[in-house]
């Protein structure tokens, strides 16, 4: 057993980017994480690589060696995909790997691209993360798919679009220095609340745009970083990964969300500690009822609890537990096979003290990263650890 | 460090199924693969699945929760994409997580479903394989791609169509007895060299079928297989996973496969064997030259000699080196995410006494599986043994 030890991150600026593709997103987010590692090329065990849609985007799968082969890396390259959560399991991978004395050195991350298509094709593409047969043939949009889920949670715990509005707020103004965030501008409840209605009661400014990215970090094994005197005060000491049904019609209620709990045990339990212990949290904000339903899956918050967590401020980055100091889904963006990766590179930066928002969390010695894909039917939990 | 059994296999019947769906065919696989193990559903760990194109064939991503769940299997689900390689990466990826012992029972394999989609389209999702930057989107399928590397092998070393026919006529007349093949029928030299040319020099009947199927496996570890007492004389002893560039530009030279060469020290070390230890042989024989290549790159057979092997009888069932008992994708057919697994399959019911064909290998003791995605830019090698 070995900890697994985050020597390097790296990303590309999210956002609009038709002129790029995914293997050359993934070479820059690459590139600036072995950089920042300092570890060399030829030493890399594996590529792991988190991609959503690059048959539909790009007419290209077997997007493994094509990435490695970007990045200059001549090494074994797998690429994962679970919606949403592609690259989140990617990391789940690559960690047991090197914690299990497999690999020393893997770089894993992921790559998306999906602004050149139009809305209509990108609706398109993000359903194929949901039921085909029992809700996307049917007519069910993702947006739809977490509007039920939303008023389901409102008829159970109650609850109202503007609170939910506040999540928005909270998101935008924590990218507002966040230099590869999509979005550096504020929004009001108010504007969130008056946005087009997307699927009732989710409206524009509820959900997370569509976004070109990728993600990037270096691990290694405790031993690779005595051995080669790297500096990584950061690690990885808890990872978990859980499956839900995928339609939403064969799940016990709409508004919970047992992946993001199972994730979470095996993630807690991993790396010894208790929900209580967390000092920050990255969770997958797709929309802004997907933050409440992600914190009470981790144990943050008692089931209800977390819809007045945003308007009491008590996740804002001066609250007592700062969520998505990053911007989250909202306002950093989501290129899908990216974002599982990029909240580790995140919560790396904001712990090791180089993230715009790091002195908010300055004290900060724990944090967890929570992807999810689809309707929560995928997720991984990720525990991060100041070790010095 | 833990020898990983092969406790049970599956397969559905390959060939044209337009009326199952992805789910439905793994689910199948699934359950045989279970129950011949003698696993229950609640003792496995993880969920390993390959599917190239999902998204494509049947507007489906995010196939592990929704496999796992066709299974009836409450665990971690990953999907793997590898194009034609995609289960065997799962299968190596299984394999490490048991040997490292971070799982004790992994169900792993793949599904495919394409003869749905006609040919115009399934040569499309096939050429999502091939690099879409340099070669798809410039009109190059991937007969024509396999095509070039064939005329690159004749060049440098010799050989013909007529040599390549024979490893055609082999496999079919392998298949005649095997009860998933998508063929049972014997072709002749005369009738390969005379098919309709595809791509030169590669014919109609140098080509594997387009394939619906699927295939699993149930791994477990040396310890629970002990525990629980399960009948498992078939260990996998060495996994190896190779990598090249994916556009044949860039390659050194067309008929060579670096990645199956790299792959196969990695298995062979990890085994403790050499290439002449090997008794019967499973390769990626997606075209007739394909074959060729494998057992090449695989150091079975010197650069230039692997031509001529079945026309001299050397890899027929009876001969020196049995390769493709199965019947291999040529005859057996090639439901694309489900291959790599299926040669596991294969190769453990040769080994285990069970297949068809077993009275020709009635004495080996080692087996190679080879799975290669797109033209080899990636490989599996997996060595089976039979541990008693």
């Amino acid at each position: 057993m070995s900890t697994v030890r985050v020597a390097g991150v790296g990303l590309t600026p999210f956002g609009a980017h038709p002129d790029r593709t995914t293997r050359d997103l993934f070479a820059e987010a690459g590139v600036t994480a072995t950089r920042d590692a300092k570890v060399p090329l030829g030493d890399i065990d594996a590529v792991y690589f988190g991609n959503f849609v690059g048959e539909l985007a790009e007419d290209q799968g077997h997007q493994g060696p094509i990435v490695a082969e970007s990045l200059g890396v001549q090494a074994p390259a797998t690429r994962f995909e679970s919606a949403c959560a592609s690259s989140g399991v990617a990391v789940r991978h690559a960690v047991r790997a090197i914690d299990s004395g497999r690999a020393d050195v893997v770089i894993v991350g992921g790559a998306e691209r999906m602004t050149h298509v139009g809305t209509d094709g990108a609706t398109a593409m993000l359903a194929t993360a949901a039921d085909a047969i029992h809700e996307s043939n049917a007519g069910m949009t993702f947006p739809g798919a977490y509007a039920i889920m939303t008023d389901a949670y409102f008829r159970r715990h109650g609850g109202s679009r503007r609170d939910l509005a506040h999540v928005a707020v909270k998101n935008h103004e924590h990218a507002l220095e966040n230099e590869y965030a999509q979005f550096q501008s504020r929004v009001t409840v108010d504007e969130v609340l008056e946005a087009p209605t997307v699927a009732s009661p989710l409206g524009l400014l509820d959900a997370c745009p569509v976004t070109d990215g990728a993600s990037a970090l270096v691990l290694v094994s405790e031993q690779y970083a005595a051995e080669h005197t790297i500096d990584a005060p950061v690690a990885v000491t808890g990872s978990g990964q859980g499956t839900d049904r995928a339609a939403l019609q064969d799940r016990e209620t709409p508004c919970r969300t047992p992946a993001t709990e199972r994730a979470a045990v095996e993630a807690y339990e991993m790396a010894g500690i208790a929900a209580d212990t967390v000092d920050v949290v990255e969770v997958h904000d797709c929309f802004t009822c997907a933050e409440v339903f992600a914190l009470e899956g981790l144990g943050l918050f008692d089931p209800g609890e977390a819809i007045t967590a945003a308007r009491e401020g008590a996740t804002w980055r001066d609250g007592v537990l700062p969520v998505n100091c990053s911007g989250g889904l909202k306002a950093k963006g989501h290129p899908v096979g990216a974002t599982g990766a990029s909240q580790i590179v995140e919560l790396t930066r904001l712990l090791r003290g180089d993230h715009p928002n790091s002195d908010y969390v300055a004290d900060a010695l724990t944090g967890v990263a929570h992807s999810a894909g689809g309707t929560v039917a995928s997720t991984t939990v990720h525990v991060l650890e100041v070790v010095g």
